[in-house]
């Protein structure tokens, strides 16, 4: 490919905030063409209709998903399982598919139905979607015709606790308490009575403290990086907080024999010296110590921190990022660069503001 | 009356913000039994199923408005134009009605008609209301039949301002500039577009920037203070910022002559020196140097301060109050205390917090 | 005791945000009368200068400690450490003390240099001090001359998990992991660098995600309602939030054998039926299903809640307050309430705000 | 110049917020090289130990300002005052200086003094600096040697009325008022009692209600675009809400004669048409219907947008902007742009995010 010929991109589901979050990051990108974005319910609408920040930048209509035309890369913002039910239409239009939906997010059909209570539509594709994580998938992700999203609090978790998993350190007799902190984004663009602002401002609200359907792709994930089933409890619950953007995922990890924290820091620059979009943070002073979500708004950034107690042999590990960012549409443009063999960090620069 | 016998107070519409305060503060007056609280769409659920912060306060629940049945006192805290189509009926379950609604504010049916739009329904019951703001109506509230609410924004620009009209000192010549900050439960309980938390949350979101119905009020209370109609020009606009209860309304005033600071304190500690509920602010240093609502949140008090640019002639009157309280229930319930001879503080003692 | 005579009471370091939410609850207490407020660096001035929410309510001006004269009760608001350093003089000065710091709520002087850091200054008192937390230590406070406070996010922890451990049914096998999510306030009236707004707001800050003090009073109070020593592994971590007010904790207990919900509910109805300040909160729909802080802000109410994962054997515990209200100073004024034989409630009758 | 050759650029007062945001611009600026970035109280520390989205993306280290050495272009971004006291020293280092500070923006050593309560240090460079907004200034940018900034909120009266009063319609026999809405970032990264996050959260707090200095500046640009001096009376207030980056003015504006919405428009339209960074914004439906600062944070957009009281004559003006970006460190790289003949955009591409 030419730098001439940029990749036809098109968007469905485009509306809502993480269409939003795509469209803005394929209008600057320098090897994309954002030429199609649909939407039923805003079908001939401008896109900053929906999305403010667009104004000035794009004069892209919607049209109705119906009226796709095809492209070379097909970007799916639907609600979970809508993608699974019309993917065969969906692949007749495009090469490669990029799903952010959960749809497409595990291997295993039977993992599927246990955490999603029915069966999967499509269990056949199942094997061949790669879980768009390029820390973990990279090599895959090359030439992959079919990728599908990460959950934002799963990617945080996954990308917090993986160098403990694969160095092999984690006591699995122990449970994983995992605790996230999370903003109003999450629930996505439609106005419901739990996001009434006088309602929701100041919550501290605790949600699905038990059942949460990350807990699956932890599962999976982390039976990756261990090259072996997980047989730990894994304990999740998510606590939904005043913040509009962000995820802070606090483990809790005990190891199987006592360690320094020296070791911590060699695992953890191992695994991410290289890696463009996770930074270790752990400053022995000043306020920015640990990872902190909010000055990774609009950012693509995971940032990693831990801290140990020795006697007690228990690691916590402290991860944050922008949900709409690393968390799905950042995340799915990085996984658009690996398949097309682009420098990962394009159309991924923007570092963040502070204070914010 | 003898202290044994309670009066009983009941509520028409009781499960928005303004029916839930009034709960609240009636729950707790000494004076007062509250009896009945109807809601059609919540007929039959508990109190708290709606005003989680009166679980284990009360165990009542909402009746059907068809079914109240008479009382000493009827709340309505409808939506604007219900209460003046069943005025009638409410008349016949309650010798005293407290209307928290805008539809009794105004005294003129030809204003009434500027501004809201269509001709009022019940025009023969306008004379007849007091407007009841203690502070300027005290004597008509003994006895009344028939009180109004106030509009919260209004309410806070009349405590503001009326000792100056009072006074006489307004150049009238000059058009009057009022902006008022506002929290997001002004907009009441039901979840809309525009009250979606990641939407809402941190912003400036001007409203209504001209044409402003709660003009109408000052007008017609700014006259009632001259003691002549108003001939100056209203400019009155809002701002909706990251809060949820208060207002603080800056009000840029110019005076017919050249005028000292205490000149103005004069003014504003013989209007309300008095007053139980209206406090003045303004300190030389220190961080609550003016008003600020923030911690009037849950209290009764309106807080009034003002900055006198000497050579502009200007005056710039800050006032601040909590719109739920202060600008509507705890206000009725003012008029409420007026209206029996009680002590004008029952069931108002709460100071507000700090910090919060 | 008449009604006639009121209590005197003094408070020593009054300009703190303990010492103001103490003063506002005291200058409305029916049977006490606050006499003396003290504070080193605030001495001559008003208590309205510090307090704003005061301002019209009372005329007092701050003494200097040196100047306090003797009293019936002697509240202690000062930072950690000063208390213990100068327990003797305030011991003469008033018959009944009740310390709100952190010097006197461990019973062993091993276990507070083992989290202190240092030895304790007046061992002697230790045993002599009764926690002051009335669920647990009820008839003790009775005629105590000398009550300790208890740390907000400990308070928290413990009420929420105190009926499991006298139910036998935790799993101390298994570590206990305790999240905590807390505001602004916790960190005192102060201003540093952690706490300039545009780096403070928004910020979701991991604070002490190891070694936190407060792990020492859990050990301690789970130790006596379970009658034994905990040999548990507590890993308690704290996140700071966008909130200034309020607590919540998240606790996640394995308990030795498979139980129903059923049972939870009986363990926590016969432990809290008839508690005037602990709710349980648990509901099967609505925004308000689980215990939130903000609508407890300036009551004393700590509500509980919990969901059952069945199959892990994991109780997911949630439990919020008022860290000024239930975790300190309305925590000090029930104790005092529970000193002099007065009903509990006295003064601390504010049911919070909704919304807010 | 070609694009081997960047231009090295320097920052005096590199720890402030300011200065944080200008260094990331540069950073990402493909014409810029940063060499140096000055600080007396960090030398020796990294960027990213006070700006910690800057992390991974420089290894650059504070200077201290006495080790400066020569560069293509200075930024100084000292607080008021220290600029124009040691100008002389910084003209030597290098040949073009971008000034944030207050201290050249006015053109008149009397005006100066006015506002500033002291005479000027060196009132012969008052002539020489440019005004730095390029929708006012370009052509006197181009190959300016010495340029000022401008006051955030006077920069966003500016841009929302110069349309207005280039047009004459303004009425300058009515007063103007202008009320800004501000973050906390305007006040600068240095703690205060008034930034304490307990404090300063969900604040509605007048600042300078009246003497604001920044209304010098709309007295000297309004002349500028009214080719006379200005007679109007400016009454311009600011009040502080819980907001970190962003401001919103509204303005109320009298015009001279009966007009109607598209003569505003036209007006509106002829100005910014071509302006790159500044866009009208004016819905007659949705959420977004005027401009609003939140969605602008990290954008170099100043919106701007209206509404028209016909009856009245009067026309409320809404403009906003992120005071660190346009309002500050945005405007500076746009005029950097201008005076080395480059692209306006280069470097400010960033459009915002939604939702925020």
């Amino acid at each position: 490919m030419t730098s001439t010929a940029r990749v036809r991109a098109a968007i469905v589901g485009g509306s809502g905030y993480t269409g939003g979050e795509l469209a803005r990051l394929l209008l600057f990108h320098p090897q994309v063409e954002l030429t199609q974005v649909a939407s039923s319910s805003r079908a001939g609408q401008f896109l900053h209709s929906t999305h403010p920040n667009l104004r000035k930048l794009s004069t892209l209509r919607y049209c109705h998903p119906d009226d796709l035309t095809g492209c070379d890369v097909l970007f799916l913002c639907l609600p979970h399982g809508s993608a699974a039910q019309a993917i065969e239409r969906y692949r007749g239009l495009a090469p490669r598919i990029i799903d952010l939906s959960a749809d497409f997010r595990l291997r295993s059909p039977a993992l599927y139905e246990r955490w999603y209570g029915h069966a999967h539509p499509a269990p056949h594709l199942l094997n061949e979607a790669v879980y768009g994580l390029p820390e973990l998938h990279r090599a895959q992700l090359r030439d992959a015709a079919m990728v599908s999203g990460h959950g934002c609090n799963a990617t945080t978790a996954i990308l917090g606790l993986a160098p403990l998993y694969r160095a092999g350190i984690v006591n699995q007799d122990i449970p994983l308490v995992l605790e996230a902190k999370v903003g109003s984004s999450e629930a996505g663009a439609a106005a419901t009575i739990g996001s009434h602002h006088p309602d929701r401002s100041g919550a501290v609200r605790s949600f699905q403290p038990t059942g949460h359907r990350h807990t699956a792709e932890l599962i999976q994930e982390f039976g990756v990086v261990s090259n072996s089933e997980l047989r730990q409890t894994i304990a999740f619950s998510a606590t939904a907080i005043e913040l509009v953007r962000g995820v802070l995922v606090t483990a809790h990890v005990f190891v199987n024999e006592r360690i320094e924290e020296k070791n911590l820091w060699r695992i953890y620059r191992e695994a991410y010296g290289r890696e463009p979009f996770v930074r270790l943070v752990k400053e022995r002073s000043g306020v920015y110590r640990y990872p902190e979500p909010k000055i990774l708004a609009g950012s693509n950034y995971c940032d990693v921190g831990f801290e140990l107690d020795v006697e007690q042999q228990r690691v916590v590990v402290m991860a944050a990022l922008d949900n709409l960012m690393k968390g799905a549409a950042g995340g799915a443009v990085q996984s658009l660069n690996c398949m097309f063999g682009w420098d990962e960090t394009l159309g991924l620069e923007f570092p963040g503001l502070h204070p914010i």
